[in-house]
């Protein structure tokens, strides 16, 4: 079964590695954002198509730049 | 006036840029993302607040990654 690339996924695996090597909780980046710590959990599941400034808001909490979360 | 800063103004002047540095029209951006005309006028104008699944096709069909339209 040739699986089609899912972008979400691949975002949301980068999102949850870059959290977790900075030690920050899903509730914290929640806070951080101001999107709920839910948003946060389906977003690393690759559950949502997120938009830009979404994007841009997770990339700041998390101080990194958007490309090096979106570097494919 | 401390103007805010607009993620989708920069992504779409990105856009905007790469598609007119490889002489694509917007009409065949369109064609090649499968969408319409005026929603890559729109994103190019900054009035697209562009979901991760749109960001790639469009990424995708620039022949560029994604992380070449959101350095910033």
């Amino acid at each position: 079964m040739n699986e089609k690339f899912d972008v979400k996924i691949t975002f949301g695996n980068n999102v949850k590695n870059t959290r977790l090597k900075q030690n920050i909780s899903q509730e914290k980046l929640g806070d951080l954002t101001g999107l709920h710590r839910t948003y946060i959990s389906e977003v690393e599941r690759g559950r949502r198509n997120v938009s830009l400034e979404n994007i841009y808001a997770i990339s700041k909490a998390l101080n990194v730049k958007m490309s090096e979360l979106l570097d494919f």
